[in-house]
C-alpha cells in the first residue's frame, strides 16, 4: 500500500515536472540569452571581432565560389581557409605575430623540405624513405626543443610549430609526388592570401591594438590603487559607514595581484604592431612592464594593509583618533598622486609638478605622523601591545608612499621615452605645488605674459578642479574624461 | 695625411677583426652549445619530449611510406601529420585535451557541414553559394564569440577553433565536390589516427603528467616559504654573516608571487588526465588552487617583510636583542610547520600532529613576544618611533603564522579528499607533539601492541630525525627524499 502511494507520488511528481518543463526551459533559455547579451555589451569589441572573423572567412571562401580563382588554386584554397581560422586573433599584434610567423616559417621550412627531398634522391629508392624519416625526426625534435627556450617561446613559438608542420609535409609527401615545387608554391601563396586577408581585416575594420589595451590597463591599474587609498580612511576609521558597493570598488586592486601574465602577453604582442594613434613604432613597451611591476608591489602592500583594515583587533580609540588626521592626509594625498599619474598616462602628457606636490604633501603628513607618535607616546599608552595594529598599519602606509614615489619616478622616465606632451607651464606648476591651491576649486592661475601656452594653462586649470577634494568621485571621473577630451581636441 | 692615417687604421682594424673572427665565432658557438646543453640538463624531460615528437612524426609518416597504407589514405594522410604536430603537447593532459577537442569538434562540425551542404542544395545553383556563405559567416562568428566565454575558453577553446575550421572546410568545398561524405570520413579517420598516435606516445613513453607537476609545484612552493623563514633570523639579526648564495636561496619565494597562471593551467590540464600513480581519476585538482592561493598570500607577506629585513632603518640593538629569541622561535617553528606540510603533500601521507605541534610552538612564541614587548616597554624606549620597524616586522610575522595556520587547515581538508595515507600512530603523534621530542634525533617510539602499523611508525621515526634542528638543510632534504622513497616502497 505504501509502495503504491510512493508510486502514485512519483507519477504525479513526474507529470508535474513534465508540466513545468516548458516554463523552466523558457526561463533557462532567456537567462542564458540575457547572460550572453550582457557579456557582449560588457565589451562590444568581442561581437565586432566575431563579425570580423566571419567576414574574413567569407572573403577567403571566394577562392572556391569564384570560378577563375578556383581554377587557378583548386583544392589548395583550403590552406587559405585554415590560415584565416588559426591566424585571426583578437588583437592586431596577435594577428600580425601569427601571420608573420606562419608566413616566414612556411617559406623557410618549405625551402628546406625541397632541399631534403633532393638530398634523399641520392640515396636510391631504398635509402630515400630512411633518409627522409631521419631528417623529419631530427629536425622535428630540434624544432620542438627550441620551443622550450623562453625567448623563442615568447615570440616565435607558433613559427616553430609551423616549421615542423611544413617541413614534415613537404619532406614526407616529396616521397610520393614529383610536384613538390608546385605544392610548396601553392601552399605558400594560399597562406599568403589567407594571412593578408586576416591582417587587412584586423587592421582596417575596428582594430583592437594590444598596445593600447596595455596602455589603458596600466593606467586603470594605477587608478584602482588610487581608489583603495580614497576609501582607506573610511574603511579604517569608520568601518560601520561603509556600504557594500564602496567595499567592492575599494577591493578592485586585487585584480592587479595576478595580472602579470596578461601584461606580459599584451607587451609581447604590442611589439609586433606598427605605429598607431598616439604610439610610435618603437614605443617603449617594455617599460610598461617595469611600471606594472611597481604597481603590483604597491598592491602587495595593500593586501597586507587590508588585513589590518578588516581586523577587529584595532588600536584603542584614543590612539586612533590621534593618528587619524596625518593618516588621512597621507592616504588622500598619495591617492591623488596616483590619480594624477594615471591621468598623465591616459592623456600622455607630463604632469610631474602635480604628482610631486601630492607626494611632498604625503611626506609632510608622514612627518606629522612622526610628531604625533612621539608626543602621544607617554600619555596614551600603558601597553605597547594595544597600539601594535595601528603602528603596523601606519608603517605599511609609509611604505606605500615610498612605492608610489618609485612609480612616479618610473612614469617620469617613461614619459620622456614615450614622448609625452609638456602641457603645464613650469611657473604655473610651481604654484600648483603649493598646498592651498590644491584644495580649492576656482583659483585663476596668474600668467606672466607666456601667451603661447595659454591653451595649456587653461587645461591645467581644469586639472586643479579635478583634484578638488570636495567633489564626489564620479564627478571627478567625468572631469578627467572631459579634460582628456579637451586635450585631445587641442592637439 | 691625417685621412690616410685614419684609412690605414681602419684597414688594420678590419684585418684584425677578420683575424679574430674565427676564434670569436668558435667562442660564441661553444657558449651557445653549452647553454643549450645546460638547458636540456636542467629538465631532461624537455629532451625526451622532443624525441617523443620525433617518434610520433616518424610513425605517422608511415602512412606515406608504406604502400598499402598510402593506397587507402592517399594525400589525406597529411591530416594525420598536421594532427600530430598541433596536438602533441608537453603534458599528457595537454595532449588529451587537444586530441579529444580536435576529434569531437571535427565529428560535430563535419556532420553539421554535410547537413549545411544538403540544405544549400535546395536553393538551386544560384542560391547555393549564398546560403553556404551565410552559414559559414554566422556559425563562424558564433563559434568565435563563444571562445570569449571563460568556461569555454578554459576547456574547449581549441575545440571551438577546430569546429570553425572543419565546418568551413566541409561547407565550402561541398560547393565544388560531390564527395564530401568521403572527404569528411577521410579527414575524421586520419585525425583519429594522428590523435591516437599522439595520445599513445604521450602516455606510454616517459609520460609527463600535468597533475604530478602541479602536485610537486605546490609542495615546492611551500618549501620555498619554509626556506625563507629558515633564513629569516640570520637575515634580520645578523645580516653581515649572510652569504650571497643563501641570500638567493632565501629569495626563491619570489617566484610564487606570479605563479598563478601556471598553476591554473596545470590544474586545468590535470582534469583531462586519467588516474595515474598516486592520483585517482577524480583527484581534487581544484583544491590545489585553494592551497596555492593561501601560499601566495603568505608570499605577499614575505614581500613586505623583506622590505624591513633589507632596510637599514632598524630598531635599536637593545630592543632587537630582546625580541630576538621569540622571533627566532616563531620563524623557525612556523618554517618547520611548512616543511612538514610540504613533506606531507609530497609523500601524500597525513602528518597533522607534527604540523600542529609546530604551529602551537610558534603560537607560544607569539605569547612570549607579547610578554617581552609588554615588559620591555617602559625601560627601553624613550622614543616609540625608533622601534616602529621592529614592531612592524614582528606584527607581520604574526600574520604569517596565521597564514600558515590557514594553509595547514586547507591541506588538512585536502588530505581527506585526496585519500592521504594515515601513517602516524595517533599515540605516537601525541608524543611527537611534545616539544622536547622534536629536537632530539634518536627517540624510540613506544608501541602498545599496534603491530599492524609498525612499518609506518618506523617511518615516523625517520620523520622525527628529519625535524632535528641540528642537521644541516642539505642532509634534511636527503632525509626527506629517503623517507619518501621508503614510504613508496612500503606501499
Amino acid at each position: 500500500m505504501e509502495m503504491d502511494l510512493n508510486a502514485q507520488e512519483k507519477k504525479t511528481g513526474f507529470f508535474q515536472r513534465l508540466k513545468e518543463f516548458p516554463t523552466k526551459l523558457k526561463d533557462g533559455v532567456t537567462k542564458r540569452v540575457k547572460n550572453v547579451k550582457k557579456f557582449g555589451k560588457d565589451d562590444p569589441r568581442r561581437i565586432i571581432h566575431s563579425m570580423k572573423v566571419g567576414v574574413a572567412l567569407t572573403l577567403v571562401s571566394l577562392l572556391y565560389y569564384v570560378r577563375p580563382l578556383y581554377i587557378s588554386f583548386g583544392v589548395t584554397g583550403m590552406w587559405a581557409i585554415l590560415t584565416v581560422v588559426v591566424v585571426f586573433e583578437f588583437t592586431v599584434g596577435g594577428t600580425l605575430s601569427k601571420g608573420l610567423n606562419r608566413g616566414f616559417a612556411t617559406l623557410i621550412a618549405g625551402a628546406l623540405g625541397v632541399g631534403a627531398v633532393h638530398l634523399a634522391c641520392f640515396f636510391g629508392h631504398q635509402g630515400e624513405p630512411i633518409v627522409l624519416a631521419f631528417l623529419v625526426f631530427s629536425l622535428g625534435a630540434a624544432a620542438t626543443f627550441s620551443r622550450f627556450f623562453p625567448r623563442i617561446k615568447q615570440r616565435y613559438d607558433y613559427g616553430a610549430l609551423i616549421f615542423i608542420l611544413t617541413f614534415s609535409f613537404v619532406a614526407i609527401s616529396g616521397y610520393r609526388t614529383d610536384e613538390i615545387l608546385i605544392m610548396a608554391y601553392q601552399r605558400l601563396s594560399t597562406i599568403l592570401i589567407g594571412g593578408t586577408i586576416c591582417i587587412l581585416v584586423s587592421i582596417f575594420i575596428c582594430p583592437v591594438w594590444a598596445g593600447e589595451d596595455l596602455h589603458k590597463m596600466i593606467a586603470n591599474n594605477i587608478n584602482k590603487l588610487a581608489k583603495y587609498l580614497e576609501g582607506f580612511e573610511g574603511e579604517y576609521f569608520q568601518p560601520e559607514k561603509i556600504s557594500k558597493e564602496t567595499n567592492s570598488c575599494v577591493r578592485e586592486y586585487k585584480s592587479i595581484l595576478t595580472s602579470k601574465s596578461t601584461e606580459d602577453t599584451l607587451a609581447n604582442l604590442a611589439r609586433w604592431e606598427p605605429g598607431h594613434g598616439r604610439f610610435r613604432l618603437r614605443h617603449p613597451w617594455k617599460k610598461y612592464l617595469k611600471i606594472a611591476g611597481l604597481v603590483r608591489q604597491c598592491a602587495f602592500h595593500f593586501e597586507i594593509l587590508n588585513g589590518y583594515v578588516l581586523s577587529n583587533d584595532k588600536a584603542p580609540q584614543e590612539f586612533d583618533s590621534k593618528i587619524q588626521e596625518p593618516i588621512t592626509t597621507m592616504s588622500r594625498e598619495v591617492g591623488e598622486a596616483l590619480k594624477a599619474i594615471a591621468k598623465s598616462i591616459k592623456t600622455m602628457s607630463k604632469d610631474s609638478a602635480c604628482v610631486n606636490s601630492h607626494i611632498d604633501n604625503s611626506k609632510k603628513a608622514i612627518e606629522n605622523l612622526r610628531i604625533v607618535l612621539k608626543s602621544s607616546y607617554p600619555e596614551t599608552e600603558k601597553d605597547l601591545l594595544e597600539i601594535i595594529p595601528g603602528v603596523t598599519m601606519a608603517s605599511i602606509l609609509i611604505e606605500v608612499v615610498n612605492c608610489v614615489e618609485k612609480i612616479s619616478e618610473a612614469v617620469e622616465e617613461f614619459s620622456g621615452l614615450a614622448h609625452f606632451k609638456e602641457t603645464l607651464d613650469p611657473k604655473l606648476s610651481a604654484e600648483i605645488g603649493q598646498h592651498q591651491l590644491l584644495h580649492r576649486g576656482s583659483v585663476k592661475p596668474v600668467l606672466d605674459g607666456d601667451n603661447e601656452k595659454e591653451d595649456n594653462s587653461s587645461l591645467s586649470h581644469v586639472l586643479i578642479t579635478v583634484h578638488d577634494e570636495e567633489q564626489p568621485p564620479t564627478a571627478t571621473a567625468k572631469n578627467v574624461l572631459g579634460a582628456e577630451k579637451a586635450r585631445v581636441d587641442v592637439v
